[in-house]
């Protein structure tokens, strides 16, 4: 099943819940705005694109719910419950993008049941989108990637970040599905490990063959010759960066020391060519996330830690960017990117 | 107190638990050979030089053990004692130096105290030694450094893998001790967190300022300017390569890449000339290690998993080599090393 998605039958929304992978896997059931704030709040739901669909789904979901009988009151129902679903993760904008396009959407309806099945509609309209556009992406990738190729990755990009197929992982399952030979090294992704409790288990469920290395392997793997590229997602690029996970710079060197390409995948809406890296602050995490696994302790509790989310990759080490438009090598002006279809 | 130390008042050898750090710091007492090789076996002693240490004083205490009245049967006692020691960890290479060491100052014993004196006086002495190259190797390390420097380093080679002092670490024990202000950077080294669970705390213990990061973000930190050199051990220094932690191959060319010299500090008994790198197998540790922490599964349980214990970093990343003889930049030869004092 796709990451998040809508139950026809009980017009209810259904979810993959990330927090019990890899030891559990299990499909849960919002059924209220509560259970879908908690279930993002919480991270259950994670990933930008996946946040994307949950605020829209969410939108048709207030929409159902609600015992309104007038347009008014309804529109006035779905309002509140909108907010309340944007203010449990007020910096993920594409969790307050999916709300307000939906709520765009109901805005020509002229009855109660119109805006139930324009929200709907829209909502699912998100969620196809980002699959189609993961696809393009992947096919446009998967020309990078040969035959027998061993393809490095780190963190998450996969489908579990999205709604469907992902997007550094969905170049690797394009290329398996022309029937390319792809195995995949991940790093485990420290601190939170997406790539040991996410990627290794998205990867096994489609029977992509992956091995688990720690993030500081990369150098030693691929001096062995076992990584012919790496492909990462990307959170954010400017015009001189790309930002990703922290440990996504690191590996963007080693690759380049070992004269293999390093490839970021990641739709067009990543892009932010108003800005420089210069402009963008580093959110800095929980130090616990070091200090902690589990509740098993693993540093001094008075240890000063340092425990940046992201880092920059400047895109003289970036061989190639892969979108839904079309794989771009730096450097290039957005329109080039934008234009392009 | 030491790594490892006899104890004159109850002629029993005393060791900090590493396996309890950091959570607990308890001292325990080895009062039987039974008691010393659970002890190195389950890696409450660690680090080649204090197993060195260990081997010489697991010796010593099998000589006052023994209740043999003869000497040849308390050397029939002692021989058989220092084989089971050396048994506990058969690759270690200085446990079973540190045995035979000490066995080879017993051969001129007459009778039943001399074994024990002279069993005691050498294990003391390879403690001692032990002690002293390190502050020698200290001490021309520490004119590396410049006050307010700020070191990273990987894994421990602190006082905690030696009977006191270290390697890495005692280089920056002896620039502090000249009065120079130098705070540590200390990867938390993955996957079995010596750096998180053993160098952070052996550094707070002396109040060294030290920040802990995750592996991978050795290539922000550089980027960032926040690291003027990188200090490492190692386990073997072939003719071309430095074999230690896995992990340090990939911050040496993290650290070249931003101009960051690259520092390894090792005794001159790490030096193995006669090999070069393709001739030293890589240890492939338990997939496990990576699956879990404590109990708390961090990846599916089936997942292939690549887990080599050390990489080698080849020479030409290597700024220079500080030994307890003086400091050597590559290319060098062995009788460089050796003959200089």
């Amino acid at each position: 099943m796709r990451t998040i998605d809508w139950n026809d039958s009980k017009n209810n929304i259904v979810m993959i819940d990330q927090t019990l992978l890899p030891g559990e896997y299990k499909v849960i059931e919002c059924n209220t705005i509560d259970s879908l704030c908690e279930a993002i709040k919480t991270l259950r739901v994670r990933g930008a694109p996946a946040l994307g669909a949950a605020g829209g789904f969410g939108v048709a979901l207030s929409a159902f719910r609600s015992n309104a009988s007038t347009l008014d009151s309804l529109l006035g129902d779905v309002e509140s419950a909108s907010n309340t679903i944007i203010a449990t993760r007020p910096t993920a904008v594409n969790l307050s993008w999916g709300v307000n396009r939906t709520l765009k959407a109901i805005e020509d309806a002229n009855n109660v049941k119109e805006v139930r099945s324009f929200a709907l509609d829209e909502a699912k309209t998100i969620a196809n989108e980002d699959v189609e556009k993961n696809m393009q992406l992947g096919e446009h990738g998967a020309a990078l990637l040969e035959d027998g190729d061993t393809v490095m990755t780190h963190c998450n990009a996969g489908r579990l970040a999205c709604v469907d197929w992902g997007t550094a992982l969905g170049v690797i399952r394009s290329a398996r599905a022309q029937g390319k030979d792809i195995k995949v090294i991940s790093c485990e992704t420290r601190p939170l490990n997406q790539g040991s409790r996410i990627t290794t288990w998205e990867l096994m469920e489609d029977k992509i063959p992956v091995t688990l290395i720690t993030d500081s392997m990369s150098g030693h793997v691929m001096r062995k010759g076992m990584v012919d590229s790496v492909i990462v997602g990307a959170d954010r690029i400017t015009q001189d960066a790309v930002f990703n996970k922290i440990g996504t710079y690191t590996h963007s060197i080693i690759a380049k020391e070992h004269n293999v390409p390093f490839y970021v995948a990641a739709p067009v809406s990543t892009f932010d060519f108003e800005r420089f890296e210069d402009e963008i602050e580093i959110e800095l995490r929980n130090p616990e996330e070091l200090k902690f696994f589990g509740k098993h302790q693993i540093a001094p509790l008075g240890v000063n830690v340092y425990n940046p989310a992201f880092d920059a990759t400047p895109m003289e080490y970036v061989t190639a960017i892969i979108t839904e438009n079309g794989v771009f090598n730096p450097p290039f002006l957005l329109d080039e990117v934008k234009l392009r279809r």
